[in-house]
């Protein structure tokens, strides 16, 4: 239960009125200088902190935050680590909001940094005070030019609509920087380093009701509390779109944990969560710069399918856009005939007509070109790349105009000398819309687009189903039977069988069930049945059968002798279920293809859980391999909508069974119209 | 048999010391006076055509070509597409060296236009005069200050080390552009547009020998001649880096056949061609102009495996460093005790000190520790990232020295407000270091300087081995017992077997065979075997066998009816192995894994044949479910080796074999000491 002050408190930190530099220091090598100097273009009050008192660069300092007479919002310390405990206390009596950390010699050092910041920790949960930090280069607030941070160069840092939220604070500054050349200022950009108290999510959640803010840049190393992060972003991405940039798609694990103290965790899991809260994930700090540029300037309603219109006057420039565009799964779609008809009118023959639509070389009837594709019913947004040629094709000219009248996005980007080209982008960012200077940005800034509309609609999906009434509970230690008898409780299809005592019972099932049969070992003694020689499949007549009970009794147990006669499943679609407790996202639940080489390439995706029926089909859509789905060479198609339902009635389990911590089909094997487990593990 | 005159002429044309416009005019709205103005520059000779004589821009007009009363070296023809015939022939008679077509009109307008082109590389063909284009927008020389383009901004293009061959001239403009905000000039920038005569192969020829070129970007769209730039980069790239992007990615080929007249072709295939002779690949413009600049900065001797050292002075920059690197499958070595002590002692504790370094904020040590950091024998090159902070890091002061010092590779990147970035930026790149400004930037630069020496270490491979002595001709019919004694020929070993002409034979056979053996019915008027009830698998006893045999006998045949009696195999890893005629690039060897999920990834990939062992070795890396064949859950490891020397082998049979377009053996299957080809299909 947070402290009742928490988000006042947090408001305070990040946005305040009020600004104590405690260690002010008229050294200028001293950080308690630096902080003080960097707050020069505030436009709130400032107060330095010394004992000393006197006047520090032109304020009156005060011994104490007790002696400044009144609460301040915001405190800085620039005291040494072994010094911040004292100073946090002081601050809580005197009535502050909030603090920023930045040394470091915390958890990120060893054991008794940890220590100090554990205590840190606990005076912010038990008074309110929220705390930044520390391991940060801080943070800056535009709306009132705060700059809480030594970072050089910021004094250049610009206003805009574009809030950054990092881990790293270097990436911080590194992606604000990228964002300003991009004609894009923040509003805020914040690192909160070690987080003990302040992490991304009290951001975002900040951000979400910052007015300044329009599109949020975020970066993450590792997720301490992924569940957290996941509801902060599932309530903030509706309101504001969120562009992620998740590190770690490789082994840096032991790299970043020096970096952060934290364990890095799986990087698809990361992901796959974000992208399920609906923000849009990129990969390098330039595209996070670049999408979240972009999403400041447009933002499309949600949509599952949304279509780009490509614009071109280089037929090459064309390519790598369509190559990116198809790439990334965003659909670039036939012009309706009223829009190609208009454009066939307007252009040369022997140019491209359909989408992209390529002018050559282009004349005066450009814009009305882009009129016509903008105004197709299919087209959702378009890009428009040219090279720079002023003489004939003035941007600056027709694009905001078109936004205007179409109401849809419409973007450019351009090539050329660079000195030629600045003037008409600046030209066009001034006007709020998008522009790059390559093929391959202009086509990933709509991709951005896209992604983000998909993801909202997506996000909009009913999340959970009603449950089923399995009341039974599961635990490890179920045999086979016993755990199909619990999936068939959930409503997961499992073959007839029968659980055995004894010999004459198993024959007696032989007997009663569909041939051919598979007889199995039943005991909780024998972890891999089939290699303990405890599993024959396919016994069709009697003599077979009591063979195969001969090699079943001869296999050595301690205790029960049980057998499970099954009817033998038919081939079909072989996947993976599982459902799992993850340590810092809670339940989640996976689906991959069955078989080596599904699992040699990891072709599998994951979601948060539960999930209903339309996201677990949305799953399938992500296996590479899917295709073998829909009818592979001649095979007959399975039922896609069977294997979702049971995605989605295991996706439920580990929220309802708390002494299960794993729980996996293994195989699901799937037909035309159903779905039949054929075996599974707790743990 | 190229004409004797064709590569001189060629130099005439891309190099020339006189040019002529014919169509030469002195309206600024015309194509033949804007030819002329672009020529300004140019410090040859200038001689406008025109019927009418008189004075063009300040230039003396001759009436003809042959009144100019010496072969100029190049005309630019600013005639329309249907006066091109006469005036090239005009050229011809003259003596002139070579031409340039801007205008559009021929192979991708249509018929006519086809027809136009077909005729001029005739004339061509015939007399050695060189044709760029048409449907080019020309190129720039700049040793000379030439600039034969219509292009805006041409005027602002700057000399520098990095030739431009691309397709489409769009990209030739755009990625020459790009290289110049890169600190990077062009020495010469070709598009080669419809390549009617002059192709990228010989732009690439005349470039290896160009004095004022250091490294080369490519840009690929068609490819109707592979072998040839095959080949034509073979020879240029171990002299010159080749920096190449390929388009084509996704299915582009219906908007690019409209672009420029040709069918695309497998972009895997193109691909690996190109780096099969040495290319480095990459996925945009804007990295193929910054792989051109890396490799005309540096470049790393023929390494199997290069390491990078990674020096960053913020953490959240060095985690996406080791992403980027560690996804392209780049090695960042640990440090050898003396870099690793050396760095311990000059930086404080609590840094990370393995590579990458992490210095956290950079202080005056910084240097030294990239000094020591380089010093390392496990480091080929090193990356330095540091947000700007002129106060404590002055990159221009030691990057270079550091450089001459070790004699290797130090690239650095940055981040901060741009203006102040700028000059810091340009310092290095005056001195020939590459500097960029974000660190997945910077790590992408290591990662063409490590795949270049990768490239050229493979292609320095030994290509060709002994050939077998397999004078057998195979061709398509050949029943399955024919085609597995054609493979044991090439030593590609085949399961014992026999074929059978009658019941009692088969039976014969089942006796002398290992049990279980495989029964299938030999004939080739069954195209699958399987589907037809032709396979009858695990035969271990007569009984059982003959059962096999009466199925067989009732697959209803014209002809003479066959058996196939073969011992079983044993379980192993099956691959796909195929060598396959492509229009473009001649004989090309695929190896993939089998089974129905590999296809659906499509987990192969293809090299030209013929290819050695080691590079079939090679080939193996690259499959993404590769990990199968070195023992997975407990299964032994299979023999790439057998693997290789089978693929090897098979690499040389279409180049002996004109007969057959394909031949694909599925499955091959591999055991820890040997393979065994199953089956396989001739065509």
């Amino acid at each position: 239960m947070p402290h009742p002050q928490s988000i006042a408190n947090l408001k305070r930190l990040l946005a305040p009125a009020s600004v104590a530099v405690v260690g002010a220091s008229s050294s200028p090598d001293k950080a308690g200088y630096q902080a003080l100097h960097a707050l020069q273009r505030f436009r709130g009050d400032v107060y330095p902190v010394n004992p000393k008192g006197g006047e520090i660069l032109g304020y009156e300092a005060f011994a104490s935050l007790a002696a400044i007479g009144r609460p301040v919002d915001l405190v800085i310390f620039a005291v040494p680590a072994a010094a911040c405990i004292a100073a946090v206390q002081e601050a809580i009596m005197a009535g502050c909001g909030g603090g920023l950390i930045v040394s470091g010699g915390f958890a990120e050092s060893g054991e008794h940094g940890a220590e100090l910041q554990d205590e840190l920790g606990r005076l912010c949960g038990e008074s309110g005070f929220r705390l930044l930090g520390p391991n940060t280069a801080g943070f800056v607030n535009m709306a009132s030019l705060l700059s809480a941070t030594f970072v050089a160069g910021r004094e250049r840092i610009e206003a805009g609509q574009v809030a950054v939220v990092t881990q790293s604070s270097g990436i911080n500054f590194l992606v604000t920087f990228m964002l300003q050349r991009l004609g894009m200022g923040v509003s805020c950009a914040v690192g909160v380093g070690n987080a003990i108290d302040t992490d991304v999510s009290d951001v975002l959640e900040f951000l979400a009701e910052d007015e300044d803010t329009r599109a949020i840049a975020l970066h993450i190393e590792a997720i301490p509390n992924g569940r957290r992060l996941y509801e902060a972003l599932c309530s903030v991405t509706p309101r504001k779109p969120v562009a992620a940039l998740v590190i770690g798609r490789e082994d840096v694990g032991d790299f970043a944990r020096s970096h952060t103290g934290n364990l890095v965790g799986s990087y698809e899991l990361k992901v796959n969560a974000l992208r399920q809260a609906g923000a849009v994930t990129v990969d390098t700090a330039e595209e996070l710069a670049a999408a979240a540029a972009t999403l400041a300037a447009y933002r499309l309603p949600p949509k599952r399918d949304p279509g780009i219109g490509v614009l071109t006057g280089q037929g090459g420039a064309g390519l790598i856009m369509l190559d990116e565009l198809k790439g990334a799964g965003v659909s670039v779609p036939t012009l309706g005939t009223t829009a190609a008809e208009r454009i066939a009118a307007l252009l040369p023959p022997m140019t491209y007509l359909k989408n992209p639509v390529d002018t050559a070389r282009p004349g005066p009837t450009f814009p009305d070109v882009l009129r016509a594709l903008v105004g197709d019913p299919g087209v959702d947004a378009a890009i428009v790349f040219a090279l720079h040629e002023p003489a004939t094709l003035r941007p600056e000219e027709f694009m905001q105009e078109v936004r205007r009248e179409s109401g849809k996005p419409v973007l450019f980007g351009s090539g050329g000398p660079e000195s030629e080209i600045r003037p008409t982008l600046a030209a066009l960012r001034a006007d709020g819309l998008y522009a790059c200077e390559s093929p391959e940005r202009l086509a990933r800034a709509a991709i951005v687009l896209a992604k983000d509309a998909q993801a909202q609609w997506q996000l909009a999906l009913p999340t959970t189903e009603a449950r089923h009434g399995a009341t039974q509970a599961a635990h490890k230690g179920l045999d086979e039977h016993e755990t199909k008898t619990f999936l068939d409780a959930l409503g997961i299809a499992t073959p007839p069988r029968s659980a055995c005592n004894s010999r004459a019972e198993a024959v007696e099932a032989f007997r009663a069930l569909r041939k051919p049969v598979v007889a199995k070992i039943l005991s909780a003694e024998i972890g891999h049945k089939t290699e303990a020689g405890g599993v024959h499949l396919g016994l069709a007549d009697e003599a077979s059968f009591e063979r195969a009970l001969d090699a079943l009794d001869a296999i050595p147990l301690r205790g029960d002798r049980r057998y499970l006669v099954e009817e033998m499943a038919n081939d079909g679609v072989e996947l993976i279920v599982g459902a799992l407790r993850d340590a810092s996202f809670g339940s989640t639940i996976m689906v991959g293809l069955g078989g080596t080489i599904a699992e040699a390439i990891k072709d599998t995706t994951t979601r948060l859980a539960p999930v209903s029926e339309a996201q677990a089909l949305a799953m399938l859509d992500e296996l590479r391999a899917g295709a073998l789905l829909d009818g592979w060479r001649g095979s007959p198609a399975v039922s896609r909508g069977a294997i979702a339902e049971s995605i989605a009635r295991l996706s439920h389990v580990l929220d309802e069974q708390p002494g299960i911590r794993e729980i996996e089909i293994n195989p699901l094997r799937a037909y035309a119209d159903n779905v039949l487990a054929l075996d599974a593990l707790v743990a």
